[in-house]
């Protein structure tokens, strides 16, 4: 018997086996606005090369400060932009000097009459919002229309707020289902202890989908990183209400957690830009912003512990979503037996939301047939 | 004219030119005990996750020192197993604790009722022999009629006992024909000097194929390590009778020496376990028992020069095989040009007793065509 | 709008838009002499493993200093000879003692009578010249009829010349169109500042194309090595009518500066001689010859300097076609957009010399279709 999708009656929910599309080979949808790059990393006067879903990108800041994104290749010999010279507010190519503005025109080839110049290359529509440098990479014509993120608690003096992220090899799908799926505090026992989450509801819209939890602890005593980040346990004992929310506004992802007073305590917004073309490996943004206790600089005293805890826990998640991209890799389908309902519903928007086409992908399993 | 089968008409033996299978495609057959771990890797309470033919396979000793082995793919999100816990006489995955017994049973889902737990993982019959952890990878109905090798000399106080082994980057069928064809001597000339094996006839069975040499020095004089492994050149000089036999019984291999009075001497027991799916990687579990001479601790002292003496032989035949290996990929073919007997029977046999199916193997080389 | 190719009307040249093959994919042809090592990378008594466009070849140099070429696999087990040994005049293959002669006749398996001696390997023509060791991989009947290439400089006391050369990862054809197009020296505008090329003339025949350029310095001044290499800038400001003429004869390359009144100050002769079945990984076999000046020794005591000048130079070369490379084997076709017109007669040139054949490539990018 064989680790393969089950027909079990389970009275949460049976794992759907009707002909859906493999999620993970669902590109991500291009029509929207995804941050290629923190602002810091985008110095003036200065290029940075980028990918999303394998397409190079090159973004620069002039010395007067504006930033513009532009195909990474020069339509010469194709060559990184990215390794060129910004030049006043242009990008001149490092080869033979072909020379683009912000809109992607050439506008200077040394060897050549300005009268006679090629074309250019393709510009991104291109935004700076909270620290992050956002590019359109899809259809230009809907940029204008389509909202960017907003940051409230970033801009708010009440919050602090810490920006984390790495590279991470998976498909991003992996991403949105661990962190909706509370039942993983398993994977984070040494951090955390043994936490128990309830799930409290759930709801669905045409491109979000969110589930409220609260906590118990079921054995140990609460750590002191946790409590940094989720409030100390002496304010959630059996009598807390504190309540967690996850949610997937596509292709965002938020996780929030309200006092039993309501307040907001913790905010997290969280993105996962595929950099690759076959969409194997994101870059995660995470701005995390905690709510200040009523103790002036209490809380960045403690960063650098929570700084630590989180590092922890996103190493532990980063460790286990690269084991079940791996997994498919290896098996060259999705095998995943979901059976908490949340998820499964998630899985159906990521799928619904997604790109129409299918990421190609190499089977690297061998089926061993008779023998 | 290039370095494909020739059709020389050798009275040794012609090359086969029929189309019979590449032999390096031909996939281990699983109905078979295989050696996966060493015993002492298995520590009590702990998973050990190993490979057999690309199949993931976790082992678990439970703190009783049971052994058992599961597919190393939780049923749930499929990652490893072996980065779960082993709990009492079970294993709970490391990612949302379903836990599993050693039947591969699913005994445990935290947030889900007992009477709706989803179906398991697959189970391997699992043994330990004389140190090693066998496991039956093929059908299970037949792993109890087939028999675990035996090691007499392992467990004979007349004999000391050696356990070496590495990951090899070749085809099984490489090591077997290279410990088999005592001809590549020359390939050990720095450590044994020139010496000339002479076939004194082969034998053959349905599932084994043996043949005898006996050994007469070329040039040079003995070196101590081959002293110590093959016994003194005093007693094997022109009047020396000392016969070595080497055996495949399929899957395993043995290597025996019998002294001119017909004490064994030497007894080698070494079985290659392809890792990976394309079974072009193996990991070869060797034990080496050597005959105590009549002074006490003499072989204990003598240990040291003899682990050496082997680990460089064996690096030198590693190095080898890993050559015919990377030309088969380059060639993307068998073009080996066999014209010793025992060795193009030994070839038969491996590829009568191997899988059905044939190994797909990625064309790396590049056919020029005509310029 | 994408940098593909263009039909833009510029009075320069129009990209050729007719179903040409492309020239990346257009193997190397190999009825020609190409260097494969330089001479004393080739010890006597030693073998040397090399490659030709994925064919392994072995090169070795016997006692009495004659030096060989065969291909590197025995023809019994296909393992490399170069891991063999030389006896005499032949190779011993180091597995099992087979023995070739310089011409890939098997002479000897020391198991086997000389009576049932089976075939050998093939044999390649030879020669070194200038240091280098020259291999004819094609039809070995054409080999005495093709001309070796000459080296008037090198032997010439009035120059001293310096051999480089690396492994540069790209196909041949980038080296080529690096050097001939003098456009680039945007490249190497920290070494030599901003220098203005001017192009005087092309011509062409059969198996040939030449450009002629001379410079101009656009601003800064003139750096130490680049005086050293093209001459001081003294002897070549407004009135400097020094010429640079860069040459490809079918396969090689050379570049030659003249001064105003004609003499050869500089003397560049260079190969590029395909590693990989996939011809995208090039050795280049670089011939620097300067011309000494008058005071005795002075060269000598500058050359250090200009090893520094023209490694840093042929580092930035290296990088760009490495870039150009990788741009190619992710858009899966040459999308280069070529308006100089000597670099599209080249590329013309190279198609038309080059082998029949089409390299066959694996695809890396992946098609996004409509989402």
């Amino acid at each position: 018997m064989s680790a393969q999708p089950l027909s079990d009656s389970g009275t949460l929910e049976s794992p759907v086996l009707s002909p859906v599309r493999d999620l993970r080979r669902v590109p991500i949808h291009p029509d929207h606005w995804y941050p290629l790059a923190w602002s810091k990393e985008l110095k003036p006067g200065k290029t940075l090369g980028v990918r999303f879903a394998g397409e190079p990108i090159v973004l620069a800041r002039t010395e007067s400060g504006k930033v513009f994104a532009l195909e990474d290749r020069c339509a010469h010999r194709q060559v990184p932009l990215h390794a060129g010279v910004v030049d006043g507010e242009s990008i001149r190519c490092g080869y033979h000097g072909w020379t683009y503005d912000c809109s992607g025109r050439c506008i200077d080839v040394p060897y050549l009459g300005k009268e006679r110049l090629p074309n250019g290359v393709r510009a991104y529509p291109c935004r700076e919002v909270a620290g992050l440098v956002f590019v359109f990479p899809g259809n230009a014509a809907l940029a204008e229309e389509r909202p960017l993120p907003e940051f409230a608690s970033v801009s708010d003096p009440a919050y602090k707020t810490r920006r984390f992220g790495r590279e991470v090899k998976c498909h991003y799908s992996f991403m949105h289902e661990n962190l909706m799926d509370m039942n993983h505090q398993f994977l984070h026992r040494r951090q955390m202890g043994q936490m128990q989450a309830r799930s409290l509801g759930r709801r669905r819209g045409d491109d979000w989908v969110e589930v409220d939890y609260t906590f118990s602890r079921q054995a140990g005593k609460q750590p002191v990183g946790e409590a940094l980040v989720f409030g100390s346990s002496k304010d959630r004992d059996q009598s807390d209400k504190s309540v967690m929310r996850i949610r997937t506004v596509y292709p965002y992802q938020t996780l929030q957690i309200r006092s039993t007073e309501g307040s907001l305590v913790m905010d997290l917004w969280i993105a996962y830009v595929p950099l690759d073309a076959q969409q194997r490996t994101n870059r995660t943004f995470g701005m995390l912003s905690i709510r200040k206790p009523g103790i002036p600089f209490a809380l960045d005293l403690a960063w650098p512990l929570l700084v630590w805890f989180t590092e922890r826990i996103f190493k532990e998640d980063r460790w286990i979503v690269e084991r079940e991209q791996e997994a498919h890799d290896q098996q060259g389908a999705d095998w995943n037996h979901e059976v908490f309902p949340v998820i499964n519903e998630l899985r159906d928007l990521l799928r619904s939301c997604g790109g129409r086409s299918v990421i190609p992908i190499r089977e690297i399993g061998y089926d061993k047939g008779e023998c």
